[in-house]
């Protein structure tokens, strides 16, 4: 019989960004367990090695089944005090260390994110760039300066435009601006000025008119702008528009914004990508 | 002798943040090797698998020393593929689930997070809330709304504030507001009234005076606002407002978004916490 709720922590001498995702995609393949978790970031000394070590052990005791410990750090001393804390480990620097160091013919370095200090000065500041470019393109306020864009994503009101865009920059450096369509763009079948210049750089965000009934009765309940007849009227017409100018779209409808952004990453051909800055566990 | 290059394949069944993050996390150990990443999202097909396969073994026929496969793949049947393209292979999946499966026991689902589909839609709404509302607090173009911000960030121009407050809400769903502290604020050594009602939720960003001028030069060479002198003088005057009125503060001269965001998260104890939405890897 499974045990259907377990604790698990999260150890990382970091961020806990790696820990993160690497936990959660490995528990999403457990369903029916209720996961709770405990955040434990930058548990990069001894001190704080031993004080998460017990208190990963007292949970131990109280509950009927052992926690899961999910961790990524480089020290291993501090891995040990970890392992010892009777929790059911996986640990990234563990299991892949030794074999990438046998692969690589080098030693690691053995520091864990956190302390090797040093930001790449040049990608930090284009990271930053591209979220003010994007603040700055945001919604159609201003298009004069869709030459430096990467991107252009173009959509009726609440498609997930905007948030796309702030991803696509602080993850990737992209500059991505955004452009809101509009029901007379659409009847006259024809992208507006600003666009035409740019058509290469455009890409459509696209949704179910039920979801987007639902996202913009939030917004504004009970208004023409939220009623499913406008939704699907200005769903249909915006399909329409990208068919007609033949722009790449995508259907977000059930789709996160990290899916939304790496899917037009994947899609359009951008080369730029993730450089992780230093601390990445 | 070791190799100085190798290039690294990255294959995902989905947004490839966890192989990114987890090859990063584990690449970074090892300096004086130039890693050229190739990345591959949403292989998800055993056609797409066989197509990456191929293009992992053309690289280990030109390439001197065999390339690195870092992967996060669901379905057995893609990993057998990919292990098959000769690369050094490792992948979380093939590690981890039999154990967590032992663990846990319970039959994993082995459908990739691209795939089970139905988003959380509460969640999504309260992330997406959380970017809205940082882009309408941001600045201190508007305080109105402060009493429903879980974090108010605070600091002179350019230490990082917006990106921040963005991160936070992109990925915590934190409500983060941010107010700029200005020449004046400071020389009173008191909180402009509009900060004082929030007095809890208040915390500080700070960074060295060089780094400051670097980052204004880039965006106002040559100005008063980005020489160096000026640059102290309002470094030394905030830090002073921030012990004055005991606002915690934060030094982000060395750290990324992710290390301010996450940094803030741990000592402010705010309680939000990510919830990855589906895909996870």
């Amino acid at each position: 019989m499974a045990n259907l709720a377990r604790t698990v922590f999260l150890v990382s001498d970091s961020t806990g960004i790696t820990t993160e995702s690497f936990s959660h995609s490995l528990l999403s393949q457990f369903a029916h367990i209720e996961f709770n978790f405990v955040h434990m970031r930058y548990v990069d000394s001894m001190s704080k090695a031993r004080e998460a070590a017990a208190q990963i052990a007292a949970a131990g005791k109280e509950q009927e089944a052992r926690p899961l410990v999910f961790s990524t750090l480089v020290d291993a001393e501090l891995r040990r005090v970890i392992a010892a804390s009777g929790g059911a480990w996986y640990d990234l620097f563990e299991t892949y260390l030794a074999p990438l160091q046998q692969e690589l013919q080098m030693e690691p370095r053995h520091v864990s994110g956190r302390t090797h200090g040093v930001i790449d000065d040049r990608f930090y500041t284009a990271r930053i760039d591209a979220v003010n470019f994007s603040l700055q393109n945001d919604d159609g306020v201003s298009t004069r300066h869709y030459s430096e864009a990467d991107i252009i994503l173009v959509g009726v009101s609440r498609t997930g435009k905007t948030p796309t865009c702030l991803y696509l920059a602080l993850h990737y450096g992209v500059y991505a601006a955004n452009f809101p369509i509009t029901e007379d763009d659409c009847l006259a079948l024809r992208l507006p000025a600003a666009l035409q210049r740019h058509r290469e750089k455009l890409f459509g965000l696209t949704i179910d008119a039920e979801r987007l009934q639902r996202i913009r009765s939030q917004r504004r309940a009970d208004s023409r702008y939220a009623s499913l007849s406008q939704c699907r009227r200005e769903i249909q017409l915006a399909e329409e528009l990208f068919a007609a100018t033949r722009i790449p779209y995508l259907d977000t409808t059930t789709m996160s914004v990290e899916e939304i952004a790496t899917t037009i990453l994947n899609r359009s051909g951008l080369r730029k990508e993730a450089r992780p800055a230093p601390a990445g566990s």
